[in-house]
């Protein structure tokens, strides 16, 4: 399984994803599912869920655009060339839908679905920052001020947090604990998402990468944070009153 | 959906349970998930999720026997008269394996699953307090010290502050906190968890139930439990520290 979570905020992003892919329990490996697309005039981040071949299948045509042939010799689009965020989401479902074309048969052979799930967000220059969720079909969601953020993979054990404290205008800083949080609420309840993980941070407008991290277990900024809230949680447990009819 | 969580502690059972059910977005009711059988020798509760019309018929045919044929002249057994909690979770399994023989096919024929999942848990005098899982298909696990919890339904969201606080020797007042927290995480993240929920308390070796409550919105201390808790983590996520880098 996989943990992403992708933070649209005011001041930017923050996105965080986790590195585990295993194919049943005894065949666990480790893949980075965050991929940069980085540019004097342009920074593009995606983040991926579901099946590895399928989805690396998909950021190989979009990014290098392998597999795509150039029609009356214009240069391929691919990420590195795209006008707009939004081509950027239409070209990440194209490639999507030609992955589908390409294996959903031969995978549904062997009973397996075809499953992608992608966060796309990103500045380019003298455009608007934005984030999109790309769906398996192809199509696609943006987030909000109102939904300043999305999941893939296994969403749920992170997800109240989010719901709870996260806002358009939560800082970068705050943004960072929050998809920390997220990640060490997915890793402490299920054993398929795994470190080390990737963790981005981009300022609105700033058309450079603010952060790019790997963090591992041991990573002393994430361990102030897994720490500092483990003991919060159970301070905060204790610090409610009794139940006054027990 | 449904979110039932039981707490298996050393001082006793702490139990919550939701009240919605839906099919479809446009059909929802409130129907209780917690059933208690109490007796002077016998405290058992069984929680419950899954297709409703399934549940139903399983807590009807192992508390009243409706639908069992007495053989031989001898009483039908039910909740009532077992001798032992194993024995409950046996006759469970039993109600649950007779109704699929009654329903699956037809189920299927509509492609509905057949789809029910049991926490039972209780005490019978002169023996041990247990609680089991009772799975569709009949089998059924027990809860020990080192797990000392079960969830059914809508499970995840509220798993995380139970894998970080819940032990086996946490009070039933801290379990009543936990249990709290953990349904109202699934509330807010999930609109098909609706309050009123059910909560029991029954504390080891005293066969009465110390506390059976229906929790409202505006329960007082509920409300004291949700907002305390939402404003503790509120602050302790402000409280650690910002991240060096940024």
């Amino acid at each position: 399984m996989t943990y992403c979570v992708g933070l649209f905020l005011k001041d930017g992003l923050v996105l965080m994803s986790d590195t585990r892919t295993n194919a049943g329990a005894d065949n666990i490996a480790a893949y980075a599912k965050m991929h940069v697309v980085q540019a004097p005039d342009r920074v593009i981040t995606i983040m991926t869920a579901g099946n590895l071949a399928i989805t690396q299948s998909v950021i190989a045509r979009a990014v290098e655009g392998a597999g795509v042939e150039p029609v009356d010799g214009k240069p391929v689009e691919t990420l590195h060339n795209v006008k707009s965020m939004f081509d950027a989401a239409r070209l990440l479902g194209d490639a999507i839908r030609a992955v589908y074309d390409r294996d959903a048969e031969s995978l549904a052979q062997q009973s397996y679905a075809f499953e992608a799930s992608l966060i796309l967000s990103g500045q380019i220059a003298g455009r608007r920052l934005r984030m999109f969720y790309v769906y398996s079909a192809g199509n696609f969601i943006e987030a909000a001020p109102e939904t300043p953020y999305f999941q893939i993979g296994e969403t749920k054990y992170g997800k109240p947090i989010l719901d709870r404290v996260a806002k358009h205008d939560t800082s970068l800083e705050d943004g960072v604990k929050l998809a920390m949080i997220s990640m060490d609420s997915t890793l402490r309840s299920n054993f398929s998402v795994g470190l080390p993980a990737d963790l981005l941070v981009y300022r609105r407008d700033s058309m450079e990468i603010a952060v790019r991290q790997r963090i591992g277990d041991d990573d002393p900024y994430f361990r102030t944070v897994r720490e500092g809230w483990s003991a919060a949680l159970r301070q905060a447990y204790r610090d409610l009153p009794r139940p006054p009819w027990l």
